[in-house]
């Protein structure tokens, strides 16, 4: 029988690959990429940028010696042909499955993912570094390479980066996938830069000029023609490399050139080899590659949730959820209030799409800006516009504000501007794993002074605090989480919510569970589970990390001396962490389980199996209550 | 009687500088110049970047109309003669004094502060803020100017806010102050960029290899002449702007142009004012201008911690401390280190005086590594070299860690990759004030899982410290203070520190007052005055915030049920909690008092002052276990 991959079958190992005779490299490529389509489509996972990169990751893998080269990918969605080359082939369809293979590239899993990625515009900076150790430790021949998207080159570590890089003797070799969108299009001036250099609109803008005053000289006659071309091509020679902004930061730069020509990539990387120092090469490519859809609209087909038919892009119906996504709670609410308050402007560092701020962008085009991927900008150019009386909400992945936390603090807090912090993706995200887990937002943001800190616990909540945010008068952080609510009546006319005013959600006995955020509905799942075995314990929605309601607090320390928290958030210095200092200072000694994240990098999984594996799913939560509730009070024993 | 300012007397805001001659603002600059070395000469502070930007800033406020048009002044430092003009003249002498003014520009502080600053690279961002929310609000008269200095300039967030800014139609005027110098010397391909455009080199080489090319005509005779200069013209416009960093990031560049000649500045300035969109201009000047002594040792005169005599130079005996800088322990320590062990690297973003690596580079300027002012580049270009096996020891300020947060979990800590980060400045520094406050590193560093967090208590600690940390085989923070120790002799032979074994400073009673870090040092001088007052508590140091030793926590609980905990760290997550933590995990129900950096911000004034305000300097450590001494213990009222 004929394999649909008779190529493909021989090659487990880029030594493999390596036995390919370059002429059948085309044909080696189409074949990763169906298998690449073929596994996706029923394994969701990112896909649209590998498809771009399938013929660069061949040429890298035939032409450089790895593992002991090393190739950083930047983020790493791109990197699954990368992994299928080298020895995960089996087991690619296993990807983003809890203990299956990582969403990204990681150190831990293979000796050929030169550095752990997830986070953009990283690869220059750790590449760089690779670089420095090969020659610092005697490599000589070991070269480096890192591969980054335009979209990641906005990042502002990756001009730090290539500002260090270009004074560096190091050989490093940075690719530039030259694609022109991130998720979402990108935005910015790097991207029409790109574009200009890649159309050579700046090149035929000077020709031009050039020209021009040549033309005055026309009458020189036919020696003039031939001058005129020497000129020309001097210019070219030159003018166009120095003009070049990869030039001016010190790397050698080369390109454009055709991405999806895997013979000439083959050719040119193998030229490249030979070159020492800092060098880029600029590589065109088109996300989605390959396959129809993708192509046609690349940020739908970014990832797949679902399975979908090749042939018609039809993806498989998914079960209607109860509730919206919360990303939608937030991107409809903040048009609504846009509506009612002109001051309100959206800024998104390149997630429009994914956090839902094109649904207001649609409606007020001037007052959405997508600033590119550029967090730390994105809260300091916030807090300029506070500055101004404007009200922006700022809307970034709890693990991606990680890259702001100074900005938080240093352009927000410090002058108390009203800038509203949107944390989407908060807690566990799952599937793209630790990388991406918005583990920690609780604990960096509490200890920031001047800050609220909101965590609504359901959709109707998140609505009327993002409504409430905008009477604040101070910086204002909320967080939510991935993925949809639990109730489909959400939009309801929105109501305040006092600040720092937390709410009794059940009245029980014994046993208080004071929870924050939407990992409350977990808990109410375990008052369910409790009621079948006689246990009613009270449940407290806190809402606010920060101000802490002290007079609730009092209230229930007054009644419990047994107390659960549960968070979707690091134990260290989090939610429960606040409990216990309220307690320490204001002289209470009540028992205390801590239910959260434990003090350790959580993998990828869904976000049910993450809960059960940290203990605080709905099940653990009830064990932790039960365990309480038939232990004897500390009084009572003495 | 004449007085020395006459011109300077006669202005206290910018409205009356406007009414001096444009012809005597030569003098007036002098004048203004003199008083700021008058002034510093006798209340030190921040000193050579001010004389630097003199002209620039009298230029700006005798063009703009200030407050209504907005200066950002990037970093800050560069802001006293700005302080001088606009309301604070009088008020200057109490510059860095708890209650006196800010260290830097600060919106609480004046309405002439556009923007509170202290760390670096913000500038672009937070004016481009200023600038949009002007033109949403309708404000099109005004003007909105950011000035960066070529260091910042280097800064991850210059870059993002430029390209965001290239795309946006507001009116944003970017000053680039460009001196070749932040506090050390610059390094970086940028540098190198602006001193080629400076001095021009790219045009040369351009016009050099299109003058070689036309060489091979000059036969065509006389009007070739004059041809030849037409197409020099041509090159000269289109090419030089075409080829310009700035140009190509979407922002029209001017210059560059003397910054010391004021009436220049005033002039291109006004021009300015009248072009729209988003520009630059490239003004360039001398670091200390004007005092000879700062211009020829521009680090050194960077700023002053003592007085000077203004004629020779010299500078004030001060009272020979104690011990070392800790600074230097750091700097000599991992010089020896560096000597035993060949993987050992350092790596400075652009501190290399302040935290003392200059040492190391002296003796190996191979494995030294100045990457720029790039916080954040220089963690993930140090977890890039500890994956090939070297050993980086990447020192940041803490308050400047903070910009790196993200990095250390996501490129240092998931991959636990063996970089030791030592953070220099941690705790209240002291005169930088608010923006520079080492306060937050226990609560951002302790939730991290796979990272070592340990604070010595003092120099020999330290030293002891820092060569444990290479022994650990994982990632490795180490958080010290700014300023001086208490031991002459602090060059002991090296000893190895358990990881994670804390120690009993002084055995006692009743109270047990457990501290992490040189904060210990007020301790012991409050067990000092306590002894006076028949009182003996026993003092514990941690020595690690993480990992915690519990074996020495459970002797402590065992035998005391009143602890005082002392940290120079925000109470909000830090080293307290995690004690409290440790408690309510363990069963102990202690009573706990937790002394360190309450919920706000900090102001400037000497580290002894700020420890008092803040309640945890030796008196009130000594009132905090009075209180507790004597205060019936829970069990004994029952």
């Amino acid at each position: 029988m004929n394999s649909t991959y008779p190529l493909l079958d021989l090659v487990s190992y880029p030594d493999d690959l390596k036995k390919i005779p370059k002429e059948k490299l085309p044909q080696f490529c189409n074949e990763l990429r169906q298998y690449v389509i073929e596994v996706i489509s029923k394994h969701p996972g990112h896909f649209a940028a590998t498809l771009g990169v399938v013929e660069l990751t061949v040429a890298l893998h035939y032409v450089y010696n790895t593992p002991y080269d090393q190739i950083v990918w930047d983020v790493g969605h791109q990197a699954y042909a990368h992994k299928i080359l080298t020895g995960r082939k089996e087991m690619f369809n296993t990807l983003r499955n809890l203990h299956g293979l990582s969403p990204f590239p990681n150190r831990d899993e293979s000796v050929y993912d030169a550095f752990t990625v997830g986070h953009a515009s990283t690869s220059i900076s750790s590449a760089l570094g690779l670089a420095v150790a090969a020659s610092q430790l005697g490599h000589a021949d070991q070269h480096v390479i890192a591969v980054i998207g335009d979209g990641s080159m906005t990042g502002g570590m990756a001009f730090e980066a290539l500002n260090n890089a270009g004074i560096q003797r190091s050989d490093l070799l940075v690719i530039l996938n030259d694609n022109h969108i991130a998720i979402d299009q990108n935005r910015g001036a790097l991207n029409d830069y790109l574009l200009d250099i890649t159309t050579s609109r700046t090149y035929n803008r000077i020709k031009k000029e050039v020209w021009d005053t040549l033309g005055k000289f026309e009458r020189l006659g036919p020696r003039a023609r031939s001058f005129i071309s020497m000129v020309e091509s001097g210019i070219k020679q030159s003018v166009m490399k120095r003009s070049n902004l990869f030039e001016g930061m010190g790397f050698r730069y080369f390109g454009p050139i055709d991405g999806h020509d895997v013979t000439h990539l083959a050719d040119v990387l193998t030229e490249l080899r030979n070159i020492r120092g800092p060098k880029l090469l600029h590589v065109l490519t088109t996300k989605g590659k390959g396959y129809k859809f993708a192509e046609e609209n690349q940020t739908e087909w970014h990832a797949t949730s679902v399975a979908f038919d090749i042939e018609t892009g039809q993806k498989a119906p998914t079960p209607k959820p109860q509730g919206p996504k919360y990303q939608d709670v937030f991107g409809i609410t903040v048009t609504e209030l846009a509506q009612e308050n002109p001051d309100i402007v959206g800024v998104t560092p390149a997630m429009p799409t994914g956090c839902s701020l094109n649904i207001m962008a649609e409606k007020f085009p001037d007052r959405v800006f997508d600033v590119g991927i550029a967090e730390e900008h994105a809260v300091t150019f916030s807090a300029g516009m506070a500055a101004q009386g404007l009200l922006p909400y700022c809307n970034i992945y709890s693990t991606f504000m990680q890259r702001a936390y100074d900005q938080i603090i240093h352009d927000v807090c410090i002058p108390r501007l009203h800038v509203v912090l949107c944390l989407d993706r908060a807690g566990l995200v799952g599937a793209d794993g630790v990388t991406h887990q918005g583990a920690f937002d609780i604990s960096y943001l509490r200890h920031i002074p001047n800050l609220v800190v909101a965590a609504p616990m359901n959709e109707i909540e998140l609505r009327n605090m993002l409504y409430t945010a905008q009477h604040a008068k101070c910086p204002f952080a909320i967080r939510y989480p991935r993925g949809n609510g639990h109730n489909s009546d959400w939009q309801k006319p929105f109501e305040e919510i006092e600040i720092g005013r937390g709410r009794m959600v059940a009245d029980g006995e014994k046993v208080a569970i004071i929870s924050i955020g939407t990992i409350g509905y977990e808990v109410t799942k375990a008052i369910g589970l409790l009621s079948g075995r006689g246990i009613r314990p009270a449940h407290y929605d806190m809402r606010f990390v920060k101000p802490l309601d002290e007079g609730l607090m009092h209230c229930i320390l007054a009644k419990f001396d047994k107390i659960v928290t549960v968070e979707d958030n690091a134990l260290q210095g989090g939610f429960g962490s606040a409990l216990l200092e309220f307690c320490a200072d204001n002289g209470y000694y009540p028992k205390i389980k801590r239910l959260g994240i434990p003090d350790r990098f959580i993998e990828h999984g869904t976000p049910q199996d993450l809960y059960k594996l940290c203990g605080y799913d709905a099940e653990a939560i009830a064990e932790a209550v039960e365990k309480l509730t038939y232990q004897i009070s500390r009084e009572a024993i003495k």
